[in-house]
């Protein structure tokens, strides 16, 4: 096991919940107006940390005032759910994102100032119950899958290493031609043997099963994963995790064109309004290998394979060029103005042109040996 | 080993695509006209085999005549795409249908009849290359995973099964919080050891998580699979194989409304456009056991927890009466009626109303012990 690894106790996650809980009937027995003091999550206070290049929540803090008309609703909410969440913990229960909305969703009737008889739902829809979950989250400093709270889980791994999960080794390296699909608490997971030289991550889940029935992964010696598109949580956490605490290269292989682009962002650094996760979840060395846009000129691609990108791959692509990581990127800087100016996407696949080796043996491999990544 | 399974050989298979280009070759050397006999695969072709609740292709075929104008581009497309296909066989290359594309996408210059030169791209989108791709699995009998074709797989499963792939024998009740992700071709699986009384697949994925780390399989002894939504060709086999080769009773479990009706359809009986698919990806024995529209009353769901059906919802419900699979199921016409009638939907999330513990040990128990189940 690393020394790094910081696996999550269930004792200490329900002693952190409890004791926010605490707080409140601590301020009511004292006669004092209850209230939550909460770290902003918004935009205004999210920090660009430009030495570990990854983003921030800042020092602002909100006080939820349960005695304050504006703020009473969302502080029951709060309350409501933090005593769903600690329920769920001390019964061992696993319940999922929706089944928490639902839980807390009820009625309530009262009578207001004219005597007339009024109704509220708790919630009207989930967007409330998980933003309170996330209060909760910035609160306790827990991601919601310490919790024990599910959710879909599409990730998968493959490669030579030995996790423990549940009293199990299980060697990822023995899953023939299947893969271990990644659960959704990473952290309760413990990482018992790491034995590759880098970590590749590809975009398309048709690609990693290809690159697997191929065992490229034994082959170069690498772990190989895959979010199958946009990331989820816990296939960012696993491949964080793999940074961290093994200090393995990370290099990630989506197809050229905005959304391709964006997936990179996703892993490297995250998303800007939810900053808080970052801290967490991005792998800030994480290196892109391509499809780049001066790739099409570089490895030939026929004319008739590039694909022209749409008004949105455009805005999308302009929007990019925001974000602080990339922006303080020449290379990036370069491909995506080109992108722009050319309009013109390419999907891995194209690759194939040049015969259905060339992904595994030339491409990939003269990309990394090579140190042609950008990031 | 079970005594019927029949694991795919991978010279058989090459041997059998080789065979179909050889007839071409006869023809050919013979000063005939070249043609390809091929299965019908449209709707007038398609059977509904009462006995064995089965979608079947019928017994027509088309002939693809080389030297008739309408159906030379066809075929050669065809012959492109077998040629490439038995290259990647030959050379071990496992090419997406995304790269088998690209492979065979080229343009071809010639010259008409009046001298002028024209232009024409053997296939100008993928539903081109993917259309003689099923061509190819209906004239040899093959699916296209048999022949190495790889796509995105989404299943996962645990349970007291044994598997064995690539030399690796993988004890699929030793997963931890995770899952077996499901290869593209199950049918190069050996499926060892089988131990469980049942096969529970459940539509979403974050309940597979829920049920999965709150150990449902081991506590039920049963086989826990999900397919994340609409289930894709692998993880219908893998149940097909189950269902088939070791009979087991097969539960399927959505939500309550058209699209979770249709998913437990797709497990079922398939898709009449595909029923070539349905004859080896089908599992006719499989049960639904709800979310049912007589499970409102029956549990007491909440009113606010019902969502109000939309009219694509109805109008899917009303095509699914159509299907034979459900027109002769009177427990089928029922729930379907009734949904037609009253409009509303539910989540199987909704259950947890009763509490997070009602779903996994009163909810499913009662269903599968009870034999409340609908087929």
């Amino acid at each position: 096991m690393s020394r790094r690894q910081l696996l999550v106790d269930e004792k200490k996650v329900l002693k952190r919940l409890e004791s926010l809980g605490k707080e409140i009937v601590t301020q009511i027995l004292k006669g004092e107006p209850p209230k939550l003091v909460i770290p902003v999550r918004t935009l205004s206070n999210t920090v660009w940390d430009k030495k570990n290049k990854i983003l921030r929540l800042g020092s602002r803090k909100a006080v939820r005032d349960f005695f304050d008309i504006g703020e009473s609703k969302r502080f029951m909410q709060t309350v409501l759910m933090l005593s769903i969440v600690i329920k769920a913990r001390r019964e061992g229960d696993y319940p999922t994102i929706r089944d928490l909305y639902y839980t807390g969703k009820h009625t309530i009737e009262y009578y207001d100032e004219f005597d007339r008889k009024r109704r509220e739902e708790t919630w009207n829809d989930q967007r409330e119950s998980n933003a309170v979950i996330q209060d909760i989250e910035v609160a306790t400093g827990l991601l919601r899958e310490h919790m024990g709270i599910m959710h879909d889980a599409k990730g998968k791994i493959v490669g030579n290493l030995v996790i423990r999960s549940k009293g199990y080794d299980i060697d990822l390296s023995k899953m023939g031609s299947g893969a271990y699909a990644i659960p959704p608490n990473v952290d309760k997971i413990e990482i018992r043997k790491v034995d590759v030289d880098y970590v590749l991550v590809v975009e398309k889940d048709a690609i990693f099963e290809r690159l697997n029935e191929e065992e490229f992964w034994k082959k170069n010696n690498c772990i190989l994963m895959t979010g199958r598109g946009q990331p989820d949580r816990s296939t960012r956490r696993m491949l964080r995790r793999l940074w961290e605490e093994y200090e393995l290269p990370v290099y990630i292989l989506t197809d050229c064109d905005a959304y391709g682009f964006y997936i990179y962002s996703v892993y490297k650094s995250g998303s800007i309004s939810l900053s808080y996760e970052s801290e967490r979840l991005a792998t800030p060395g994480a290196r892109f290998i391509g499809v780049t846009v001066t790739d099409i000129d570089e490895y030939k691609i026929p004319r008739n394979y590039i694909i022209k990108a749409t008004e949105r791959d455009v805005k999308r692509a302009k929007e990019l060029m925001g974000y602080p990581w990339f922006k303080e990127s020449k290379d990036w800087m370069k491909q995506l103005n080109l992108f722009i100016k050319r309009q013109e996407k390419i999907e891995i696949e194209a690759l194939s042109g040049h015969g259905f080796k060339f992904l595994a043996r030339t491409y990939i491999p003269n990309k990394i040996k090579g140190r042609k990544w950008i990031e």
